[in-house]
């Protein structure tokens, strides 16, 4: 694909201002190590401003205070990976499909689709769906009846929808994704086997939000699970039913949030992070990597359970062999403790 | 949807009795918290029941002995949660699909379909398949040559099932689950590289099992993968190959039996609780979140390698550094110790 | 399903020589204590060369030194269970899909399929992808534009494939997997909220690579996420943007690999195991179950951070209680410690 853009146009998507008035064409964007003459880039963190000097791009985002260490364009931002972000869907290769119902998709028809959409192959639309205005639904996608998906979302191919699931606009839901499965719920049957829980809420999902491959989002026991605007999750991502994820909070790869636990605004989860049931957390509260929540956390702030130092295995058995001892030589735990 | 039941055929179905013969009209299942008039509610803990007061539920569900502190109609029950279990199937939301085979569905022509199947869009039934009675599977599911599903299945939307696979009466398999995918079997191939060892068993399934979205079982590599009767998995799990879980364990989300452990009967595996290979658990295990089983388990009971306290991230790692001192301030630990 | 090979054409095929010149006829291939008359079987450890004497397979593979131990045909090689992983294929009853592509597989004009190419039902492949000779490709499987797949290659049902995908020659993809999916790149909008970073990159996948059921490999931010030859991924594997896999590595389940890190050949991360990001692991590292690697690696071995020892879950909470008073009992660490 050839993309050409006039540096004039990108300086005036960005409101930025540059070094040089020459208006240059940009046909690429890259990093700083990888950029080759026609590239623009950027200076993503000042540590890395010292690449200048050997930096091949046409143009590079930079803050004021570098342009002696750049013979390129210098285009001024207070916040370049910031910029970056904003100028690379300019640069995005993924194809966008023509509106339009593809011959082989199934549509209820009592479903209702909106202008500029584009339902893929073998999409398959239950009763009583609405798909809004510019939204994508890839191929092999299924929506189940009475769903709702607001304007210019992206479903990508082979992602499950169930019944009665509300999506917001402008949500991209990545393949292999599942939304609105059923909560885990089964109660004893009282002769050693499960008697199942239908789950008869629904999954609400707000505007903005990204949902990642093979990521999966349970419906809810009795009211909805709620997913709030801005929220971020990463593949392989697990939400429980009942749970309430506050806006803007992102979750890295393999984060699990159980059961009818409520998460903050602003959160951040990082990998394979978790939260066990019923449990709340505050906004702005950071869990890091492998570490999870097991008891309700009020104060903002990073919390870790997980990340031991690593060490060659041999040293590591060592040193794991003694952890049975901690309660002897630190401090006797008495039955009253523990269950207090 | 309009649900409407008298209360006299809930009381019926439940084998219960209420607190006053007026038959009213239930037409809803909600929380004590959030019931609204019309709905039937329930006292999952008694440590709940001081909110029955002001529960605006029109019946509830409860053991005997709060009968005073509610104003609405008692419905009696040794085991309310359960009851509300069973009762929920009433109030399920999910579109139960008319039998028939969609004019899409691509079906071989040596398939056997029982009676009262609905097998939805672009479902893919290959070669000497048997779908049971009363079967409903999903849009976008493959089922590959000559596997067996049992009666009243309900196999959801874009769920792989592979060749050779058996399953039993009134399994739930939800939507992006894979059954009988290849083992993770390999033999170094004395040249650095890797020799792919084909995976010649299949899977076995037992009845009234549930298998929760985007979980994995792979097929065995010699004899069969086995899920014994009443098994219920969460999102997430996997279970390779050769192994066997025994009746009516339960595991939630991304838990993991690694290849040929063998699983016993009602166990329960919470969330990212996992078995290293060639293992036995003994029936009746508990395995805390985040634990994993590193040796065999002969007795019943519950058992933890993970979970510690949760502390402001800059405490942890004061004490996580000390880690790798263990074995020097607890009790050395000599080469043979460790090897022994 | 009847297969029946004479012992003579094994042998050619192992280049192996056998104990007796009787040239027997070999129905199915089996472990020592299942093996029945007609079936070969193998000594995958020599501590089960004690079986020998109870098993009733016709041949077994076996290095010398054992043939006193069995009445069979013994057939001699020096790494028995590398000869039985060769020969597993000719008992692999997966279904070979004959070529030609299904009439409701959707096939851009502009799309080149090579000779023998067999496309299932409902497959989906947009503009300009190439599918080299002799793939098998199933039902439901979406690959999207421009990207190509080698020669051989076996992509299972229900696979998404994204734009701009290459992947080598004898591939195997499992069902769910997600190949190509966007990185989880988000930069902060300064008013709380998450711009996303369109992601330019797309995926290389080298030659012999195995891909697990419900894995993601994400298309890298500017250039590709590589994995090299060879590589064999298990299920509910994560490999993130930009991230680089050597030649033979592997994965097992849930092994997690964060966003630009570099992981050396013939590397082994074991269940759950995990990479942060940005790091380098130098090749022939083992990382051991749930183990994560903090920093960067450069000498070949096995490292851990996971797994404590299994205890009773009470006898852990006494223990764990304990943690928090680490630095107090082992070491004070001041805060220039922790931040040097």
């Amino acid at each position: 694909m050839n993309i050409e853009y006039h540096l004039s146009d990108i300086l005036n998507f960005l409101g930025a201002e540059a070094s040089d008035a020459k208006d240059v064409l940009i046909t690429g964007l890259a990093s700083l190590e990888n950029a080759n003459r026609g590239d623009i880039s950027f200076v993503a963190n000042t540590r890395h401003a010292k690449s200048l000097a050997e930096c091949n791009a046409t143009a590079v985002i930079m803050p004021r205070g570098y342009e002696n260490d750049y013979s390129g364009v210098c285009v001024f931002s207070k916040d370049p990976y910031l910029s970056y972000a904003k100028l690379s869907k300019w640069f995005d290769t993924a194809v966008k499909r023509p509106a339009g119902v593809h011959p082989t998709a199934i549509l209820a028809g009592d479903a209702t689709i909106g202008a500029d959409v584009s339902l893929g192959p073998n999409v398959v639309i239950e009763s009583e769906v609405l798909i809004s205005d510019g939204c994508q639904i890839g191929a092999n996608t299924f929506i189940g009846a009475r769903s709702r998906v607001g304007a210019n979302c992206l479903i990508e191919s082979n992602v499950s929808i169930y019944h009665d699931v509300l999506i917001g606009d402008s949500v991209t839901i990545h393949s292999g994704a599942v939304i609105g499965s059923d909560g885990f719920g089964f109660a004893p049957n009282g002769e050693g086997g499960w008697q199942k829980i239908y789950q008869l809420g629904g999954v609400s999902i707000g505007d903005r939000v990204e949902i990642g491959a093979c990521s999966t989002i349970d419906r809810g026991a009795l009211d909805d699970t709620i997913i709030g605007d801005g929220v971020i999750l990463d593949n392989h991502v697990m939400i429980a039913h009942n749970v309430r994820v506050g806006d803007n909070t992102a979750m890295a790869a393999f984060a699990g949030i159980a059961g009818s636990a409520k998460i903050g605004k602003n959160c951040f989860f990082a990998g394979d992070a978790a939260c066990l049931g019923h449990l709340e957390v505050a906004d702005n509260v950071q869990i890091t990597a492998r570490s999870y929540v097991t008891k309700s956390i009020k104060k903002s702030g990073s919390y870790s359970n997980g990340g031991l130092p690593l060490m060659e295995s041999r040293k590591w058995r060592r040193n794991a062999v003694n952890f049975g001892k901690l309660a002897k030589i630190v401090k006797p735990v008495t039955d009253k403790e523990l269950d207090g």
